[in-house]
């Protein structure tokens, strides 16, 4: 008999040392901004994102190919050709390149799932559907990482997860708690997503930093049907 | 010009460390069962609970006047007078008497609280009013402590958490996400707390224990008006 799969929803990476994700396909969350602009970037041509924990190791990797990449608390590190805004993502900007890429949340959850994960791969409202439909064709079990806050969780992200969790319903997973809330608290936000992420602590954060056009473009559903997908060290496109 | 009060809501015990809980007053919250039966216990004149983050520590304070309680895995220890269930904590069991008590959870989120927070006090549905009239009498950040299970989050906790939220809103308090999220999901479940935790899995490991009468039992709203506080390395009732 084949074992029931399972959905998990991990609200922080802090939490990640708890979890046995040898079997799992890991879904690496960061709304605002690291996973949407992966996906946009991927999307638009990037040869490949290489997603690293450290300022210093993007500086390491600097090569005459490569665009660099870092963000930390929400602005472009001085010196880096830019951070995380899906609109440094365009295919005039990205198309061919290599970008090495650091961020204060989601390159982080990228680095500790690869380690013990069967797969990585990349999600945002951006490609929510191309995400679930993929998973509908594995026989694995769905493990849902939250990038969230500085190691703390956040809505924006595990309402993501909710959307997966939301569209996978059928599939007669086994849920976790946290996939429960998950997908409660999509249900209650999907009509206006952007309303609800506007009362998140990091909604407020990133209004001061004036970057609203990006929160907005974030919350777009299926505007890509690409994957990224972690092969070694590179976030590529996936080829099915 | 006094500062904003804050209320974070911290979803389980491996995410302490990322907060400085100094100035704040801890609600430790493990509703399926620890600090329900605290309460009814504390409220049935209990001398004192003595909470142990070990079953070998639980046994090193024997001693004549003391019951011991000890739960693992929703069972009661072998060896042990009971464990969590809220009936072995009726006046006729517990009056005058002192217990020593270690639980999967609970206990442990209160061992590890103590080590910083301003003070620490036992929350539950059957004492939420006055909990929470309590706390707005006080100039102090609320940090909603979930016990959780085995450190992964779970849903009747956070309701609890939620349910708090909801009734210090009009307080003025800066509220992080994870406040704001078990807030909405206490809005949901309000209605029928039951039917909603009968979703989680902890409720159905409860279930499969014949526990249902406890569970329903933890799910009374204001049977009480104690509020058990730690003193020293005991929980005694708060005295006004």
């Amino acid at each position: 008999m084949q074992q029931q799969r399972k959905i998990e929803v991990c609200l922080t990476p802090a939490l990640l040392p708890l979890y046995n994700i040898e079997n799992s396909i890991v879904i690496v969350i960061d709304i605002f901004r690291a996973t949407s602009s992966i996906c946009y970037g991927i999307d638009n041509g990037a040869e490949a994102i290489i997603p690293v924990a450290t300022v210093e190791e993007c500086i390491a990797l600097k090569d005459d190919i490569c665009l660099l990449a870092a963000e930390r608390d929400g602005k472009v590190v001085e010196g880096f050709d830019f951070g995380n805004s899906p609109f440094s993502y365009t295919t005039e900007k990205v198309k061919g390149k290599t970008i090495v890429l650091t961020t204060t949340n989601g390159t982080h959850a990228i680095d500790e799932s690869k380690k013990t994960a069967y797969q990585v791969i990349i999600g945002s409202f951006l490609n929510v559907d191309a995400v679930c439909d993929y998973l509908k064709t594995q026989d694995k079990d769905v493990f849902l990482l939250c990038a969230g806050w500085k190691n703390k969780f956040n809505l924006e992200d595990t309402l993501f997860a909710g959307a997966v969790v939301s569209r996978l319903k059928d599939g007669n997973y086994f849920q976790d708690d946290s996939s429960t809330a998950a997908e409660d608290l999509y249900q209650l936000a999907k009509h206006d997503l952007g309303a609800y992420t506007a009362k998140t602590s990091h909604s407020e954060r990133l209004k001061l930093l004036g970057i609203e056009e990006d929160i907005k473009f974030c919350l777009q559903e299926n505007i890509t049907q690409t994957i990224p997908v972690l092969k070694g060290n590179k976030l590529v496109k996936m080829v099915f």
